[in-house]
């Protein structure tokens, strides 16, 4: 209570600290809920699991719902409880979770899934709760501190919560008294609608844009809350040998550009996603030939600080440090060495197309597959069932001066170790466009796709990348649809309309798409 | 002749002036070409013609083949000429033409699709030349004038010159001394690669950004020669009851909006795509309630005069104008009022989601088609034949405040007045995705697909926008994949990929998209 004390030093606030049980009943059915939080960092825990218990306890299982609004995924104790108590009506932009996916795919749960630089400035303008005037009943947000001035410093990440505290009539605040205070490391604009928005004057990745604290107008600050709970940290992804060959395609190509003069030697602004084949790259650089290195991106996971370690890293702005437990250990005790180097901002600063390609970012993420045009499925399997939603993909793909999808070319079904060709003749689900990706790679080998027309393309991209118990397949097909449409003079980008998800029904019935040929 | 030199203030430059022919002998087949030019104005025309001419008479369609880089679309006389001799190779990223479509079709010609933001940008980065060392052999430009420090002042159009003469060995000017200098009314920023690039200083629409003139390296300058040839002048598009039908359902959506405190009582800055239905909103708007109105687009077409001449548009920045023959005479004759009215700007700054995103445009284009999920096809009829391009239709709608879409319901076939539905599905060929547009139109009505999750939505585009003639067949398909797909779990935005193409493969089939059941 002390440290509470001391971590709110706008003194009047202090009256309105109270016990989580007390605002319970701020909550109503059907209610617009905004949390701080990203992937998971920086989330409320308090409340959120007290809703929980509290539902659990009284058997309100879809009597007390509510609509969520949080920049991206949260911890899986608050957000995929919620789920699976049946508390949430309407989710936008992004989740994780079991539970909170069953319900999206089942017809139980509403999601948008919207580009993260989207939803932060949509969710201000108040486009997605339009039948509620624009605003947000209650927002929940994890703060460090509140300064004199009634500032509020976040915690492990930035998200949307500027523009969830300018949208929310009540505010609850968590202050985390279990973790340092992260006073210093935000960089925050106070977003402002068209037409009298200002450039941010962010030339390098290591300049600041904003303050370090977000203000909001405290007299909406309805409770403030003690919180002893840390972040559920990101589990580590394993290497393998198919991440680490895919990072070495995409460290050798880096030093090919190098040599060509269209990368300086420091590369540019690195955005690398989450997971194995991530770390497989942030671990290659690590260990590799270049220096000077930045990065400005939405997540910095544990191996960012093997980067950093290695000498290699100058500087890094990130919406959220999604470390493991491990990780945020050896942040904290070497807080003076990483501390200096990291920045966290909001998803309208860090996603927003402005800094991202003024600065040139280098994208590189993961796909659920891709096609041989270049198109991109990154968000619903067999092109209707929800994973996660696109994040950040496509404000940094879009935008970059180099635009890197990974993945391996192959996945097992239950039957078959190869069952599934992430390289296939149309992606069943378009989230990244042929018009949008420079550079497609997989273990077999990286496509560069930048100049090529799409016969061209689609060649390259066999040829490089597919996996060779598809190839013959792929090529049969592309070979049978440019004389098809060539025939019909209609062959700029051939396809079978026919018989194109041929791979996938036989994958829904046959456990792998291994066809036996192509006719219909 | 005495024009000419007096347009050419840089008085040593003289001595380069040239006649077409003696240009000629500088083009070798395989060439890398650059020209100034935008939807069809500011392009040169005396070279290409000559060249043309040079091929026919000597025979040489097929020995003299070149890679065509211009900001979009130039006069038919020129590129589409060209294609009628054979003489491209590759052309990126737009073009508009019989010949040129057809070659682009039968796979004689490579196209490339690109957004034009990306286009200029990558095509300055040496992307598309990289086997030319990332260098184009010859620019073309088309100036009013050269300014006494070498300066170029463009015509019609910025398109992409800036990136064109800088990666350019040589460069030929076109002084076209038969239209007015438009001197003053260009808005040029040096392209500068990452990691050195700074930000655009524009928050209002009339803000300038850089210079009247684009810079260059004069010694480059190989010939200069006088062009007596306009623009050839773009066609007037007819408005119909559809067209007018369409825009007053978004005239009065902005009224809506107004009202909700969602858009000011000026609106945002507008960008209007070509064609009749943009003809018919800017003329609703001529005749609308809102004033001060402002412009922020690629391509002013005859009707924006007369938006202008109604008092209700302060200002216009565009890439071009686009008038008819008509419509320049107009804009001739009352240069001082429309001038100062009237900026234009580059792809790389007018198409940049930078300015578009700060000032907080509405986008409002024409696809082939959407679908009820809100992924729009806008480049290729049935999935695989090319039209003209992308453009920079994916720039707006991706950074646009309201990204608004508009389309008949219904086209005719040969055999069927309503024989294709433009409401399907599930497209065939994606270019903007349901993560990029808000709102959907035809003469049907307006689908607000603001904060709408994948099945909400299906229902909402079901019941507002498609044609009578396809609206069971669409709610039965919806009605069955969702069945099939929450039964699987797999619900989230649900499709049967064993015969979600059945409409298009019946068009190509019977000459109608009606058929009779989804039965496989």
């Amino acid at each position: 209570m002390l440290e509470l004390r001391n971590r709110i030093r706008k003194k009047n606030l202090h009256g309105r600290i109270k016990h989580v049980e007390d605002v319970i009943p701020l909550f109503k059915n059907g209610m617009n809920i905004g949390w701080s939080g990203f992937t998971p960092a920086g989330y409320p825990k308090m409340v959120p699991i007290a809703l929980a218990d509290h539902v659990e306890k009284n058997n309100l299982q879809g009597k007390l719902k509510f609509n969520l609004f949080i920049g991206a995924s949260v911890g899986v104790e608050t957000e995929d409880r919620w789920a699976s108590l049946d508390m949430i009506d309407r989710r936008w932009p992004y989740q994780t979770g079991k539970n909170i996916q069953a319900g999206i795919n089942e017809g139980r749960i509403r999601m948008g899934d919207r580009h993260l630089s989207m939803f932060a400035q949509d969710l201000g303008y108040g486009f997605y709760t339009k039948d509620n005037n624009g605003r947000l009943d209650i927002a929940i947000i994890e703060c460090s501190a509140i300064t004199e001035n009634g500032g509020l410093v976040l915690t492990a990440s930035c998200g949307a919560v500027p523009e969830i505290v300018q949208i929310a009539d009540k505010i609850i605040i968590e202050i985390n008294t279990s973790i340092p205070s992260f006073e210093g490391l935000h960089d925050i604009v106070e977003p402002v609608n068209p037409p009298n928005r200002l450039p941010y004057l962010i030339s390098r990745v290591d300049d600041r844009a904003g303050s370090p604290y977000v203000r909001i107008d405290t007299d909406k600050i309805v409770a403030i809350v003690e919180s002893d709970r840390p972040d559920n940290g990101r589990a580590f992804s394993e290497q393998d040998d198919t991440s680490e060959a895919i990072a070495n395609n995409i460290i050798e190509f880096f030093g090919h550009e190098v040599k060509a003069g269209r990368l300086p030697r420091n590369l540019l602004p690195l955005q690398s996603g989450v997971g194995s084949i991530a770390n497989a790259v942030i671990g290659g650089l690590a260990k590799g030939p270049f220096s000077g290195l930045k990065v400005w991106t939405e997540v910095l996971q544990d191996t960012m600080l093997d980067l950093f370690d290695s000498g290699k890293l100058d500087f890094a702005s990130t919406v959220s440090l999604s470390f493991s437990v491990d990780g945020f250990k050896r942040f904290y005790d070497n807080w003076d060495q990483y501390a200096n180097k990291v920045m966290m901002r909001p998803l309208s600063i860090a996603n927003h197309p402005e800094p991202i390609r003024r600065l040139g970012c280098i994208a590189m993420n993961t796909p659920v597959e891709f096609d041989i045009y270049a198109h991109a499925n990154s968000t619903l399997v067999g092109g209707t069932r929800m994973i996660n939603g696109i994040g950040g993909s496509g404000d940094f793909l879009r935008n970059a001066y180099l635009s890197i999808m990974h993945t391996p070319s192959a996945r097992p079904t239950k039957t078959d170790p190869t069952g599934i060709t992430c390289v296939v003749p149309h992606v069943p689900h378009v989230d990244h466009t042929e018009h949008d990706l420079d550079v497609l790679v997989t273990e077999q080998g990286l496509a560069d796709l930048r100049g090529l027309a799409p016969k061209d393309r689609a060649q390259e991209i066999i040829t490089k990348c597919a996996h060779p118990d598809y190839k013959p397949l792929l090529q049969e097909y592309l070979d049978m649809a440019t004389k098809d449409c060539l025939a019909r003079k209609a062959g700029h980008e051939p396809q079978l309309l026919d018989r194109v998800f041929k791979m996938q029904v036989n994958l829904a019935k046959n456990g792998t798409m291994k066809i036996n040929n192509w006719e219909i």
